[in-house]
């Protein structure tokens, strides 16, 4: 065996273990019995804490040194590899190993504390544990910065490599007038659609057939996935073979489990079309959460919001429930799904309103980060700018501050990834559209065009490219926020009946 | 920490290994999407050769060879683990690895052959491999051999410890002779139940929704486990807490995965209720195959073939099924459910016939390893055995000897196991009925008192007691094939109207 072999059977058994964790994840959310959660603990913890010594430990150093040294030995592919284990190991190794594990600690207990604080619908409970993570996190930053970049910035790259706030806050200043444009025009010069219907009983039997053939049609393999239930949907890949996707069913709102189930689809078709190639190394799976919600994204809000998509799909629906919606024509149908409407909870809002609630987010977790806010302010913060972007105040902590678990986690960050990801995907859709017709292509029989370019462009990549090459290559530019906002105006012009 | 709380970390390592294992078997073969299986193989291999060297290498040996000299500083508790791992240690350590690979090689490949042997119900096909795998087996048993014990008695013991062929030589002649004379007074006196609705036909989710509730009554937890879809029906425990059982549905079949889910209950039952002390030891878990198919056996034969149950169970049953049923009472249907037909397939045969079919493996597997039998006579053997006990000739070899899959993988001495514990689950049956009616706790609303008696008297011990001392122990005798006869005899008496 060459070094650059064994190196590769080293990581290779670091994924097999990931793998059995992921496997053990997937079933504790979709059907372990209640009474096993202890046992599962002990389980998952043991093989984690195997794979996590295995990523930092002598032998994982040894490898980085020696490859440093001799880079010679390594073939293009393994110099892929290594450059990737690399980031990794920087990012674990370079914090001490008791505050990692205090940080563990830390944002374990903080987690029910942040579930009894919404039980309270009161911040100040959640508030010191908030203060502690976030003074920790600022102790971690130093320590993972490489180069001269913003506190945040450390942060913004360990979900999105290569992004900035330099970038984002230009970025979002753009979307954000546009979206407040596009409202502007709604309110004065919109026609609203009806909505009455879209609570209408669908068993969550039929919901499940039609919405199973609609992602079969989009090219998610069954052969190598699954939909199961649960509680918060989510996409667990265990490999490229077996990239496993899960809903929660409501059966008065048929749309939720529908659009929910086409969004994982769309992360489980990004991983079932890695090449193969990757298997087994940390280039295996998507490159960024950026770029993973682009590809969710497009599939529920590109194609799940197309009327084109709606014409093919909706007769489909209807000879599925009986006469459920039987005097309910298409065009009527496809503009109640789209309706905009201000809300303060994230995860209710709109396509058109969402990403007002991530700039929000965004723009407080750069003061957090980069200015010296008192931390008391927070909520008053938070409800400010719903009150100032979207046009209503919350009344209590809960549907506030406090409706988001990622902080209780220290994941600052993480939510411009939900922001990029929508407009990687109308930048995609552009892009796409120079080489076909995406909506004829949704009106037709065959979606294999889509998939494949997608493949062809994104998925096949897995993690060897960072996502601003990803973009670029893709589609000849960097980020640029004008697709989304063009693709919003023209798409809610059409529902509110704006010539 | 002590060297046996070491010694107990390090098992509990092994028994992580051994879950992780278990749950990917589970997922295996209760939905993985097909194409993953390559992949699949990967992680399974990984961890449980990772298990497996944990309990062999160095570090166990070390373990080993000081509690060998040190005994004094073991609890109780702690020797009785010992023991327990090392007769697994000595029974792995014994065979050189080489062998023992070159042995997973062959009943790997042998399995695809007989697979091949049974498309073309040709037995020759499968002969050469089936004569490596004795021609290594007969290697290995002078390494495991430990006492005075015929060559056969080495591989009855590794399923069932101290079982020798002495002790079933004579126990299945007095099985065998009062199973021929039960069935020569029914053939001569008795009269034949009504059959014609047993294959009516039952929606699978109402079959699912009866014997649900049937298991949970007597006691399978569903809080501690769950029931899944699957081909060969199986119960795999992750821990005493997760206890899965898996069933086959076929609607023209009700009584097939109704009894199915019944004896793959008891074997959970028996998982869910060993004391939590042993958890992450060889101490956990049922304590051999005889004694785990007494408690799987116990439901489906004692509980599942008697009158009082289904006195209560059948009204259910109608409930549930409309008009499925509704000119066959009560009576009739029992009847129905326990005819009985000479077979030439295990599976498929009724409970009076079933310990034929295993005294034929029996006898023939003594002769292979006792004696010095011609393997190319094996069918003629087989074939002949079976007209001799139950009056009928397999035509061909699939209906033969190519029937159970056990000798491709080398499972020698498995057989015995089924008809020990039918004689069990009767002797228990028995010894539990001087303590209180179980005809008349069957025919009420509460059967907790059975579950309580064999979790007082079998499940709470795990593997820390012997099966003849926990027969022994429960019944006051060791075991006595009589008391099958006698409940086969009473109870074939009734359905077939002999007074």
């Amino acid at each position: 065996m060459t070094k650059e072999q064994e190196f590769l059977a080293y990581l290779k058994e670091i994924s097999l273990l990931q793998e059995a964790v992921g496997l053990a994840e997937w079933d504790s959310q979709t059907g372990m019995p209640e009474e096993g959660a202890s046992y599962r603990a002990e389980m998952s913890s043991y093989l984690s804490g195997m794979a996590f010594d295995k990523s930092t430990n002598q032998t994982m150093t040894e490898y980085m040194t020696y490859f440093e040294a001799h880079p010679e030995e390594l073939s293009a592919f393994g110099k892929e590899v290594y450059a990737k284990t690399k980031e990794n190991y920087d990012l674990n190794n370079n914090i001490p190993v008791d505050r990692f594990q205090e940080f563990m600690k830390l944002t374990s207990n903080a987690h029910s504390i942040w579930v009894k604080a919404r039980e309270n619908k009161d911040y100040s409970v959640f508030k010191e544990s908030l203060e502690n993570i976030i003074l920790m996190t600022k102790e971690f930053i130093p320590l993972w910065k490489k180069e001269e970049a913003t506190n945040y910035d450390v942060l913004l790259n360990q979900y999105e490599p290569g992004m900035t706030t330099e970038i984002l806050d230009n970025v979002f200043e753009q979307v954000k007038k546009g979206i407040i444009e596009i409202r502007q025009e709604i309110e004065s010069k919109g026609t609203a659609p009806r909505t009455d219907f879209i609570h209408r009983s669908v068993a969550k039997e039929t919901q499940k057939e039609f919405v199973t053939k609609v992602i079969e049609q989009l090219g998610y393999d069954f052969s190598r996935g699954r939909l199961d239930d649960t509680v918060h949907p989510f996409m667990l890949n265990l490999n490229r073979n077996d990239a496993r996707i899960t809903t929660r069913w409501d059966e008065t709102d048929f749309i939720m489990a529908t659009l929910g189930v086409i969004h994982e689809a769309g992360h489980g078709m990004y991983e079932q079309n890695v090449d193969a190639k990757y298997d087994y190394t940390p280039l295996a799976g998507g490159t960024s959460m950026g770029i993973h919600e682009s590809q969710s994204l497009f599939n529920e809000i590109i194609v799940g919001g197309s009327q084109a998509f709606w014409s093919r799909q909706y007769p489909l629906l209807q000879s599925l429930t009986g006469d459920t919606f039987k005097d309910i024509d298409n065009d009527v149908f496809y503009k109640g799904l789209k309706e905009t409407k201000p809300s303060l909870v994230r995860i209710e809002s709109d396509s058109l309103t969402y990403p007002l609630h991530i700039i929000i987010r965004y723009e407080i977790e750069k003061m957090i980060f980069n200015e010296d806010i008192n931390l008391e302010d927070l909520p008053t913060i938070w409800n400010d700018k719903y009150e100032e972007y979207l046009g209503i105040r919350p009344e209590n902590d809960l549907e506030g501050i406090l409706q988001d678990v990622h902080w209780s986690g220290g994941s600052f960050g993480y939510f411009p990834s939900y922001a990029l990801g929508y407009m990687y995907a109308a930048q995609l859709y552009h892009a796409m559209n120079k080489e076909m017709n995406v909506e004829e292509i949704l009106a037709s029989d065959d979606y294999s065009s889509i998939l494949a370019w997608l493949t062809e462009n994104i998925h096949q990549y897995g993690s060897s490219r960072k996502p601003n090459q990803l973009i670029m290559d893709a589609t000849g530019e960097s980020l640029n926020p004008q697709y989304l906002i063009d693709y919003m105006k023209e798409l809610y012009f059409n529902v509110y009946d704006i010539a």
